[in-house]
């Protein structure tokens, strides 16, 4: 089952170290397309659904290039605009061992963020879509896009299209402007539907401590206090994440349903890491997929951790796995080579 | 003791994505030569024996480069026949953590299918030698080819030359051609003296399920059957491997003997797997280097574990490891830098 | 003003040695999508056209690669069928000074080839189009995808679109199945509105020799004879290549129309080529579109060779520039660094 | 004769397609350090000078990167700030035949231009200073940077340091702040003592054509306006380009003298270019050395033109070749490989 | 709080094979600087320290190739001298899983070698300096190595400079021009202050067993044995080193000071190494930029065996990391990306 | 017609830029095997010949590396022996435009230079053998080396096995050890055949100038006195190069014969040059296939010429080019793509 989703947020051009090189220790870059929702839509397309990405970029070869890297995997990107001004990009060191990956944004003041999204004629791009998807990247980009990302999420509610939210909060972006987070992340998670949040993200929106012992309880309790706060939330979801080094993770994730259900997954254990990032928005897509295809909650929850544990093998932003793979990695009875 | 081994199989161009990448993530291919007896002949090589290769490559610069990479690993390829028609093609798509590796085999009706191994001068080919060696893969790729092999071992074992078999089943190839696998490899194990095989091997061949509680009671009882079976049979033998992960496995080796007796190894960890194709080739090899040298079964049986364990740490489908490596391996005190 | 072109024919994957060398001389191959239609879909686009891509790829990671290529650069693909089979290859050796440029095709029964092109609904799929743009190469392949070809022609035809043909004449394709080109290209020509081909393609159809002296009145000879024998046929053009040395050629092209008008351009030096693949594709859709945007036949002409210039400078066999620097290149004042 | 020579400028980092590809046509950046300053610092360096480069980097990997390599090659970085911002970019596509080179600058609001270098303490920097080298790129970044440079200038020649200006007028980094060139330049040249500049820096700033029938004309009128307009100016030198394609130029240079004198050069053919890039900044260099050497003007101009040929040899922005290269270049009578 | 370290020894050019490939398995060979002092001298550099390398190098290009990475990473090299001669070569085969790294030596008769290090300006280059930093790999390479060694190091006791050697036990160097290890080393060990040294280097030196039960009991008999046989030394210190196979060791490290206090580290799992080479001589530099920053003996040696952890995780000799990124590791709440 | 050639001289390791880099710009290297007498084995033996290399290599991995390439291109490397000690080196900074390529040499005191050649039974080895060929590297590299060369030579003409000698002066070799080049060289033209020699190497020789007007002359002179001098002595022949710049050179060849006939081929140019390292060694072995093949002397002549140019086409020492691409060289009809 096929369904449309609308991704909105700021396309990004990433510029990494190759292998396990510290950034410039030679003089070679390995570029990749990025972008929380861009993730998610390039996910959800190569699950075969119709993803549809929403944004600006800039009018340059490096606009022209992370457009056409979503095309290449199945993006409709023909609401993607271009703009003057320049790319956001960011620099990534990646880690090992115990040094962590380091990320260096270089986005300021890019073609997104000064047109902010407020623009897009949004009852016409929502239309026949099932899902509108946001994440809290792009209202930490500014006052314009965070005024475009709550105008795209009451256009959704409006015309009956479900919305999701990944929280994604980043600390350092929301300074650079001095945005009051709070506020505007609460504004922005009464519009959810569904939403992928921590207990953390929680904390800094309600402004209150959930210091339960287990991850699971914190969980269940911000979620509570989610469904009390807002109205709208039907549901809210978040893998957790037990770091051994930069190479070695345990995952598993938690829903929790506005009746109280709380469903939980097994911990897997993801070792040989090969690219961590946007192994959450993975998650976020594989949730949706889920939703949308009819999963029980359940289910889609092991698929979406499913997704989001392959991704971590996968080179770049982008979960480029299908369906197939996900499906194989939950009925797995052989790590052995395929032929 | 420097034996002559002549082994018969087809050569491979392995062409495949670099790093942890999937398949044309990023438009480069590393490009490997292969084939299962190919790599046997390369170890063997390395080893300080004279390995001869025989098959048919394409008269293009793909069967010139595959044939010139055995040549400089010291293999004699003066067997090696040109003829027209297309070199059999592997991609490999490495995989990571739970990602099984893929191959995607593209090698249907090439030069050496079409040729199929009738047409050598299998009595003066094999004049002098100490053994042939086949696998399952060759009588896989069509009916010429499963003519050739047996052909290739009636003239060994006429010859009083010795020959060894490695099962390497591969129902994707049977299938494509609707080969009758159990009645050809039937014949085909009966003329084998050491046979490399698995109890799934002799599922098949035997039709008949070997469903023992334990790994080595299962290969205990195939072998049993097989020696039943094949009167020529002195010797069975096959790792055992734990798959902890695409990246982990644990590895261990068994030897049946028709006498009864059975050999096995320490299991080994092998974690941060560089390469596991051709490593089932490596053991054989290696046990064939034992057996060459006048090596006890067991310590061959170990040799050989040794051996499969290091290719693991070799990039591309060849053991390039000599036997120092290998009684390194065996004797290990340090793992730190040799200076 | 932007139309929709339709293309018919084979996507390729193409395998070339990097930098200057021998194929295999290292291990390593840098892939390229190809096709001579796709590289029309491509340079259409990119152009600004609604091009349409119509062919059959395999089931599988190349397929799939080749197929992100063409949407990557703005080719419509949802009219690319998948299927069971193998993709069609090519292996590249790029030569240097004195030493030509080598293709080997590996493309023989490939999944496009199986599949001929008669199983599009080609009525459905020219709704709306401007155009149909066919080449040689695929008729060349084998009976079916000559009939292929004729059946999207005649639909075409019949539907009120515009169809282009290109010569492409490839005498090894035609000789592997021992296909009648003569007479299965005469009935290809016959269809089309515009051709692109030299005298000695209308040698091979007319089965006679166009001796004149100079390179500009065999071209006009075969015009003649051409629109003769061909009463659909309004326009044939075609480039004159001077070969100084593998790495630099003079290029020039002429234009001949029924009413007996020739046009010609004046001759560029093309030196330090950089990839030769694909430059009569880029020409073929320059002119198209000259004819598309309303230009005259001469400055048609002149934009297609310009843009066949470029494509000398760009890797790869698409023209991935846009009309912009084509426009450049008509208008060139200089060759410094635009900054 | 070793001097010490202050450079003042922004330090930039280069982020180029490898080979002759298109922007991002492949997922690689190649990275270069660069800055029309820096690189004539480098260049003076390598030529065994004391060049001191003065400016202010982003406080982060990338301007640590750029930082250490002019240490790399020589040049005394003490005095190069680090502050919070960004690092200048520019993205390079390289050209081929008759496809120019573009360049995309992405380097507004960088932390170079934020400052601007009246912070600098000049005139400690400039103690033991010989020559103070500047150009027109840094005035063109804003009007903090154009007071940098006057000042920078006017402290310099407070101190008996003399002062040499590269015109290199950027006309879109004036329009991106809509400085008021002309004049700004005007007080910029007043103080130069050496002026590196063509006839068509001249007619922006003095707003008058220099419409001479050849260029060696237009050069000596250029020349004579400015000493008549810049009473401290006492040398004003250019080189001259004719431009046959991207990859092939022709190369002389002209020296005027406030005396009335005229020194040419020979032209050369650069054939094969591998980088243009900074061949500028190579002459700027090259003529700077043979003052401080003590050459003769005719034998300085001379060297500073072999410098910038042999910079088109020279893969990046620095031209790294030493001066037994540039003497080996005058003095020339091998082509051949030097073993 | 910054000092002045000189380091003398013999700088290396590395060639190393790519990834895990076998020596010259492909024709690539990624380059290095090395050498270590120079790695000492580039970490503490790198921790904010004037740190200054004194040797020779060949005057050719690849001795200005090292000389200019240290430079870049801020090691001041005025006292590199050029001689002619050949540059120290070593050729590595990165290790995996159970194959060990091999490190190939070409070092003989460099210029180092045969200009020794008696040559320098001692006294020169002593004044002002805080700690002389040696290492037993220098009077390994020779005689004239030997007596340099110690010339400068009793320079530095006359001095008052402090003196820290790092055994760095190489029983091949010593062989290959049987050299007087234990009477050397001796004579060596007597000028040091600290002295980096495990108890297998004292049984060479004082040619008597340490064979207590535990790591840590050989250990501090081998330093007591130490303090007793070299009355100018006030500490000793070592990292223990546990290697679960060629990709993950555990380390952890001991100080034992002239008052017979022993300090002592947690153990650290390294799983995943990425580069092994050089991490003694990253514990060096951390443990000297305790001492030089007033660290207590037990938090410099915690600091020594983070950055020997972290430098693990870095490509190459040198040990690229700063002192917040050590602090990091020693504080680590979070091994996830740092944005 | 096949014939055994014995080829006596250095393996060598070649460690150069990429691209046109200079030497460690990046930190790559790109391997290459070489030596005059390997370049010409490998020659021959793609032109079908049985070529056997004898020499001695160092027993590590750079001397396996090489000999196995040795293999790879067909040559028979059983001869080759292994000994301790080090691999002869040669670093090449490839040069461009007007900038010259560099060698810089790094093999004084190689295993083979250790053994100089007087150790391998000639008599055995020139068994069954048609030529032996030699070049002026090898008494250049020191006086073990000479002995060994001219002992191979007698041993050839006692056998009756044809000798050719190829001057290669290398003056920096000579002086290297103060070698009296013109005594030995002497010595060695004396048992000469055929020799590849200019008139400057017969200056050398000599002692005496061939100041004619034209190259032609200078040769005729030079070849007329060589005959005087060296009774054995039949042929002499040579190319005469035109340097337009580095990129692009303009080849011809002379042959004379005792007998006074003076063969000269027509000039090509060869612009655009890929790799100029080898090229000598390429005419070589295309000189000695004409004979070989019992071509006319001006025939064979053409082929060695063409031969010469082809090679500057192929990246590396070898000429990997095949009888087939020279014969298409001679009969060039078109430099377009093959396919």
């Amino acid at each position: 089952m096929s369904a449309k989703i609308v991704c909105f947020g700021e396309l990004l051009v990433r510029l990494g170290a190759p292998g396990r090189q510290l950034l410039l220790q030679t003089p070679q870059l390995e570029v990749h397309a990025g972008g929380a929702e861009a993730n998610v839509a390039v996910s959800l397309a190569r699950f075969g659904h119709r993803a549809q990405m929403v944004g600006v970029v800039a009018d340059n070869p490096l606009g022209e290039a992370v457009t056409g890297e979503l095309r290449r995997h199945g993006v409709d990107t023909a609401a993607v605009q271009r703009a003057d001004g320049r790319m956001g990009l960011y620099f990534l060191t990646p880690g090992a061992i115990q040094r962590p990956s380091e990320v260096l944004y270089d986005r300021a003041d890019s073609a997104f963020v000064r047109a902010g999204g407020g623009q897009h004629d949004w009852p016409a791009l929502l239309q026949g879509a099932d899902w509108l998807h946001v994440s809290g990247v792009t209202p930490a980009l500014g006052a314009a896009a965070a005024e475009g990302t709550l105008k795209a999420m009451r256009a959704a509610r409006a015309a009956g299209v479900k919305v999701s939210f990944d929280g994604n909060f980043r600390p350092k972006l929301w300074e650079a402007w001095h945005g009051d987070a709070p506020t505007i992340l609460h504004a922005i998670m009464a519009e959810a539907d569904t939403m992928f949040a921590s207990h953390r993200d929680l904390e800094v929106v309600l402004k209150r401590p959930f210091a339960q012992a287990t991850a699971q309880e914190r969980f269940a309790a911000a979620a509570q206090a989610a469904f009390a706060a807002f109205p709208h939330l039907q549901r809210m979801t978040a893998t957790v994440r037990v770091q051994r080094n930069v190479d070695h993770h345990a995952l598993s994730a938690n829903t929790a349903l506005r009746d109280g259900t709380l469903h939980t997954t097994p911990s897997y254990e993801v070792a040989g890491i090969v690219d961590r990032i946007g192994t959450g928005d993975a998650f976020a897509a594989g949730v949706l997929h889920g939703l949308i295809s009819g999963m029980s909650d359940a289910d889609g929850l092991h698929f979406g951790l499913a997704a989001a544990c392959l991704k971590h093998s996968v080179p770049g932003d982008f979960n480029l796995v299908g369906v197939d793979a996900v499906e194989a990695f939950l009925n797995q009875d052989s790590f052995d080579v395929k032929r």
